[in-house]
């Protein structure tokens, strides 16, 4: 079965809506926390179902390198070989092959990426068809079609020229397509450029996929520039399908993005932080290795419904990071990722109330007083 | 209130016992997992719970330097610090000068030891009242007697020396204690020297603690030697009081303890050789990095009823360690746990049954074939 997704209520541009897929249904707006390598570090899939977890991303390129997605396939896919039976959502590989792989390493061409592995520097090659094989092989319920994510910044010229490519792309990949479970996204690139941005977004909507990310705003560009692609995009997706903002997580951005109709959002941020002793608050972020918090005995967040808020204090967590102990970074993983989780839930209850705009702007005054 | 021990059973030596604590009791024999820093690494006292744990040790010298006994008590305590509300035992200190300190980095005098902290090099001193100071302000449930921790190899002279000054410190120790929720065992020491472990339990016992360990075991030498050193000692230890056997975990040797009449032991076996990917199994250790394990989707140990083969496969658990995933530590040392804490339980039920030999030898037969 493909992914449904329901609008439920419009509140200017922000969405209510609700995606039932065969893992289960959710409603959105919807953080996703990110299981690279088949797991979300240090957690366990009744940690995040804990807190509230209701989705997941993991990633194409990594479990391309290691296990291989053919031994995943072998497992019976990835829900079974992680344990985790909610939904899944694999990202397609254009992002690593960005983030992880050094210019002089890469070489895109018509028909791929040529490029070295960043584990052990062997020749690779990743095509649109094959990123889609192994997912389809992994068998996550929403995949990603194969793109490249535009450097920031980048000459007009080279942006068109890319965003061109990724549409063949994206063609290439939705005809390779073969998983009738499984459902596919479609990427919006387009750079830095309001005409590209747009050209991009009506020509990837004619593809017809069951949803829509929108690609490439988060690797460098600032905030303004980074909301106006999502703008310049945005309107162009059909109201009735899901729109994923990529590589998305830190509060404001996740607000902004929700203000202007993004329904799904993914991010290490929330779990990379708590490994480096960072929890968010609704005062906005502390750092727990501070030495204010020696003999600070109250929870990191008197708010906060965690697991870790409910048993251990600032002082404990300090502690466990100061002695190098690796159960701080899972207690923070937990109280991060239910604070974005917890964070999305109250967004949802404001649309619902139609007080977003006003919940926007008490969360933002208050976290980045 | 002080422990209680009470002995329900014997069979020949071994011991069918209980132990009744102010945060629980629990039946021996018994094995604790190390809690070094007050936690057991990467796992959360919910989840030593469920792997059937039912008392754990922490480190003295550690918690000393991070974060602090008074932190710790200002905390309220161990228990509430780490959120372990079940039975803790703490040790001396004594241990980790012996192993984490060079030999010219420490200065044993009557009066404590003088030595370098292996953080940060500064100068420390670490008397038997200090240590009996520091467990009583984290208010564990059992205290360990301050002793020195013999070499392997030591010489006669060498070791009667410090046999005599240990003793010495025990008493120094019990006078220094204060803490009436607080039980405090005696060490008995005496180095490989037979009229030394019998001397060492004799004077020990007069001092009439609450319950005896037996140290200076597992230091280096052989098998032989190290049962030797407990047939010499236990036999001057009372009957109705607890026996614990420090730093010991490898099968065999619970079993070989138990069989002497051991009530208690600790090692941070489990757990470290977990974050090096070796899992118990009733075949004997495995360790899951191995390429065999590449496409093996059963579970670890198919007769084991912990959470990680209840629910993971031995390609998930390798993939996590070859992928560098610290979940697969956390996994395995849940595993780990468990097996040795439903070793016990099997050792408890064919004591009842008056087969303890009989598992045994099978037990050894199966695991070490």
């Amino acid at each position: 079965m493909k992914i449904k997704y329901e609008l439920i209520k419009e509140s200017n541009r922000a969405r209510l809506g609700k995606l039932v897929t065969n893992h289960g249904t959710f409603d959105t707006p919807m953080f996703m926390p990110v299981g690279t390598l088949a797991n979300v570090k240090l957690l366990t899939p009744e940690e995040l179902k804990e807190a509230g977890s209701a989705v997941i991303l993991s990633n194409t390129y990594h479990l391309w390198l290691r296990p291989g997605e053919d031994i995943v396939s072998k497992a019976g896919g990835l829900h079974k070989f992680m344990n985790y039976n909610g939904p899944i959502l694999t990202d397609c590989g254009g992002f690593q092959v960005f983030s992880l792989i050094k210019n002089k390493e890469k070489d895109i061409t018509e028909e791929g990426v040529h490029f070295k592995s960043h584990i052990d520097g062997r020749n690779l090659f990743l095509t649109p068809e094959l990123s889609i094989q192994i997912q389809n092989k992994l068998d996550s319920d929403i995949a990603m079609s194969f793109d490249e994510c535009i450097p920031f910044p980048a000459t007009y010229e080279y942006a068109k020229k890319s965003t061109e490519r990724t549409l063949r792309w994206a063609k290439r990949g939705k005809n390779a397509f073969n998983n009738d479970n499984q459902s596919l996204f479609g990427i919006v690139q387009g750079g830095a450029y309001k005409d590209l941005r747009k050209y991009s977004a009506l020509e990837t909507v004619k593809m017809d996929f069951e949803g829509y990310s929108i690609g490439g705003t988060s690797v460098g560009e600032d905030k303004e520039t980074m909301y106006n692609m999502v703008d310049w995009a945005i309107k162009y997706l059909p109201k009735d399908k899901p729109r994923y903002l990529m590589g998305v997580g830190e509060p404001i951005d996740l607000l902004e993005g929700i203000e202007r109709g993004v329904d799904m959002f993914d991010c290490v941020l929330p779990t990379r932080i708590a490994r480096h002793a960072n929890a968010f608050t609704l005062d906005g972020k502390i750092n727990l290795r501070n030495a204010k918090f020696k003999e600070d005995f109250s929870p990191i967040d008197k708010e906060c419904d965690c697991y870790t808020c409910k048993h251990y204090s600032k002082a404990y967590v300090r502690h466990l990071f100061v002695a190098g102990e690796s159960l701080g970074g899972r207690l923070l993983s937990i109280h991060n990722i239910r604070f974005l989780i917890k964070m999305m839930e109250n967004v949802r209850n404001s649309l619902k109330n139609d007080k977003f705009e006003e919940f926007k702007e008490l969360f933002i005054k208050r976290y980045y007083k």
